[in-house]
């Protein structure tokens, strides 16, 4: 069983997995580092780790499973670097928002059978900011954790055991898997979570130009608003990566938004404006 | 003080309108009407009403307040009505949530010395579906309730006070009052409210469209996906007035929406889109 894990990045969503483990009742070792130090000391004092270390690759050198949980880019970067030096008794995970990229890489850098084992993974649990204070024991209960492992992976022994360890975990925490091919998971993200995202940083950005020099009329929209435009507290630092790498879905699905709003607008005195609606109701009922 | 206030409407609103006013302590009584008895025998078990009506005109007649809580051309339809059997000794008010339209209307059949008064309202309150089962005595508490009343109108001087009156009733069950002219009114609601709505409209229908049929894929969206398509529940039923009293401003945001979504889209890899994250945090911030 695995004993010790390295979270590298202890953000929102590496400080909640340490806590999660823990609440599971993990008996092994969690350590973390972060690129700044002051959020790994954090997410220590929440409990989420048992001890900080100064050096990620040195972390990862010494444990069995490396939980990557940084930015896209990032991560892309700590792949290569963990590549060097990790062996086939040892496996990483990831928990970026788009897959094709990192899968890529993973099969690339990874999955042979003289080297560490890759297992992309993609929880879609998160809030609108980020940080370890944030942090939440029970932040995927409930949720789909993706994984977009790929058949053609050739990996040790060891390294297979520790991807199937890993997904008990998982299970173990509360989450939901779901396994997808890596183009239909960045696919369909774009529809479930990358267009509702930039829909609400559109939609806020318009609202701030419009109706920001009056504070008080904010509040006139309520709860309604409020939910439409939450996302719009979501950090360019995050999002930047999502949309570098996965581009053409998203400018199909934000077109398609246009269209469909175009529609609407042309519309609002004929009875296409009840279909629109009608539509809009299945979509929630079958939710 | 006001002794008799009738309810037309017990739907959520007019619901929710006798439970606060009730908790609040108001003393007199409240009687109720609906189209579909049904729902005010409904809102009388659930504490909003003393007693239930057959007849919405006839109930007004006898009444000091009336409280129009339908859709707004139903609205309308019982403004002409009232407008002939009620005196100045009495006082009209509305929950429509298109203004212009309704004030006009106001001022053409009431505010006059020998007539009802008339103040149009607007509380921006309410739940993605209506109904008097989710009445809710709370639900105007910390909420804006928005007044487009018209300097011009001509009353008794008992219209006058009950307007007043009204008025501290609005206030005695929390809500926060904000007087607006007509027109600016549903200018500003068309960019805080219908344009939400709106977009969550186009958004959840889209969505039906595109991953409709694979169920288990949208509890991939999370939390944020049920948030920005929580208003796609909305009935046409409602939005259909509003879209009908309101077109012109709603057409002038959704196509800004358009221009802003379809710029963002173009600039998925360029600076302009830190740009258009800064400014959606920003909106946030000041909220």
């Amino acid at each position: 069983m695995i004993e010790r894990i390295a979270i590298l990045g202890t953000g929102l969503l590496g400080t909640s997995v340490g806590l999660a483990l823990k609440a599971a009742g993990f008996r092994g070792s969690i350590a973390g580092w972060n690129r700044s130090p002051d959020q790994a000391q954090l997410a220590m004092q929440m409990g989420a780790l048992d001890r900080v270390a100064d050096d990620a690759v040195e972390l990862a050198r010494g444990s069995e499973v490396v939980l990557v949980a940084v930015p896209i880019y990032a991560t892309l970067d700590l792949m290569e670097k963990l590549s060097q030096v990790l062996g086939p008794e040892q496996m990483v995970t990831d928990v970026g928002s788009t897959k094709r990229v990192i899968a890529e890489a993973g099969m690339r850098l990874f999955n042979q059978p003289d080297r560490a084992a890759f297992l992309p993974g993609h929880p879609m649990a998160g809030k609108e900011r980020g940080g370890a204070s944030l942090g939440d024991a029970n932040l995927f209960r409930g949720a789909v954790w993706l994984f977009t492992d790929d058949p053609n992976a050739q990996r040790s022994p060891r390294g297979a055991a520790l991807v199937k360890e890993w997904r008990d975990l998982v299970a173990a925490i509360g989450s939901r898997m779901l396994d997808l091919d890596p183009a239909r998971h960045d696919e369909l993200v774009a529809w479930v979570s990358h267009l509702p995202q930039f829909t609400a940083t559109a939609l806020s950005a318009l609202l701030e130009e419009e109706v920001g020099d009056a504070p008080e009329l904010k509040d006139v929209g309520g709860r309604a608003l409020r939910e439409m435009t939450r996302l719009g507290s979501s950090p360019y630092s995050m999002w930047r990566d999502i949309a570098y790498t996965n581009t053409e879905a998203i400018e199909r699905a934000l077109a398609r938004l246009e269209q469909r709003i175009a529609n609407l607008r042309e519309n609002l005195k004929t009875p296409a404006l009840r279909e629109e609606f009608e539509q809009a109701n299945r979509f929630r009922q079958n939710s």
